[in-house]
């Protein structure tokens, strides 16, 4: 008989949010499952992690399922750091971050929580995925992620993934019968228009919330973007070697 | 006549830092110098926004120099989306950050807010290089530095960086005539092996400090970690694209 796999869970909405609580239900059904998770929430955190205060982080339970439980203080890639190395006793088999209520398509893998614990996870060695649901809203219907979540987990799994490459997975925000399949993409090139808010305060100090409107600027028919708008699942293979290699040649023609 | 080219300025140790400031007197030199740097510290902020509070960016004046300064409460990559958005009135010709005060050799460039402000200049279409020196101290000797963030400067400003592409440059801690020159290099593979630090506070609660060592992975002598162990400056092209292309073909024979 095979052992079942140790499976770690984070995610950036913090630990109580619908989205960690159902992909903690599927993960259930597949491994050993330890969630250590943040104990608030933390988008956009990008990938940092807390260098110059303390970290906390104690076991919880919040609902009655199988799984140990850790909330966090620090962002989501210090919790997967407290995880391999102060809380578990092995190298989990995988990690699995979100599901994120929100998407992380295109550019905003680079500001994203959720995909930067994956991403901390694959540094580490770990296979790992990032999901995310598109849907910010706090009661998004998680239903119809559930099958596709534990296919591509058992696919990961079972097909193993090479070392330096993560997986960076959102779905988009349709019933079950509506989604068309899962499409390996490459990330679409965009970025985002932002318009600052400015507002003065009432001691009549400016300051200035930040808002934005994504553009996409990549017409490719093999982009996450096109898939997510075209009613596919999106998958973009994604690395953390961030060398340009193309450009090694001609930089070297400089005289620097 | 050429015009002189519009610099922004930004870095991740916060605008009083002697890193930025040494920054700030070469870029007087070859430039008209905008200045949007972080109020604090931000070391290992990586690419962290900030979405769910409010910012604030003032007018400084630090030394007596020709350039502009503004000080700003976000993250390095915020003061890069504010400078590009709300402050300058036409998009700068070069973003530079730093000097940092540490290397972000490696898969530091992940971790590092100093890297994460040119990365943000560069998907906002911003030609744009982070600087690093290899001394974490705040009285770090810049000395040696200088001709070499100059002649980096000037190259870039004559041949262009393609689009997508930022430059990741370190430089060791040795005096002028010790360092051999300028090597352009690939991301070296390598990790942090962290070692939490538990303690117990007054209040009997048990609280983290992450410390850790980094590892590098990597025999080859074609990475940034060589270069400045071998007492070159590193220059690493680098990308926001994470896809990790290699895998795409493969990732389509499985069954999702």
């Amino acid at each position: 008989m095979n052992k079942k796999p140790l499976i770690l869970v984070t995610n950036d909405d913090g630990i109580t949010a619908p989205g960690i609580r159902t992909l903690i239900e599927v993960m259930n059904g597949i491994g050993d499952v330890v969630v250590v998770a943040p104990d608030n929430p933390q988008s956009g955190m990008g990938h940092a992690i807390t260098v110059n205060t303390t970290l906390r982080c104690n076991p919880v339970t919040i609902d009655d399922g199988p799984q140990l439980e850790y909330s966090c203080s620090g962002t989501p890639a210090d919790c997967v750091k407290m995880a391999v190395n102060e809380i578990l006793n092995k190298k989990p088999d995988l990690c699995v971050s979100g599901i994120n209520h929100g998407a992380n398509s295109s550019i905003n893998v680079i500001y994203s929580g959720t995909m930067s614990a994956a991403v901390e996870a694959g540094i580490e060695g770990v296979p790992a995925i990032g999901f995310s649901l598109l849907d910010y809203n706090w009661d998004a219907n998680f239903e119809a992620s559930k099958t596709y979540v534990k296919t591509i987990v058992e696919s990961v799994l079972t097909n193993s993934l090479p070392e330096g490459v993560v997986l960076n997975v959102n779905i988009p925000n349709l019933k079950s019968e509506e989604i068309k399949g899962v499409k390996v993409c490459r990330q679409a090139l965009g970025n985002w228009k932002e318009d600052f808010d400015k507002r003065v305060s009432p001691q009549g100090e400016d300051y200035y919330w930040l808002t934005g409107k994504f553009v996409n600027l990549d017409k490719g028919q093999d982009t996450d973007i096109w898939a997510l708008e075209n009613g596919f699942i999106s998958v973009v293979p994604t690395q953390f070697d961030m060398t340009a290699h193309h450009f090694i040649q001609k930089l070297n023609t400089w005289n620097l």
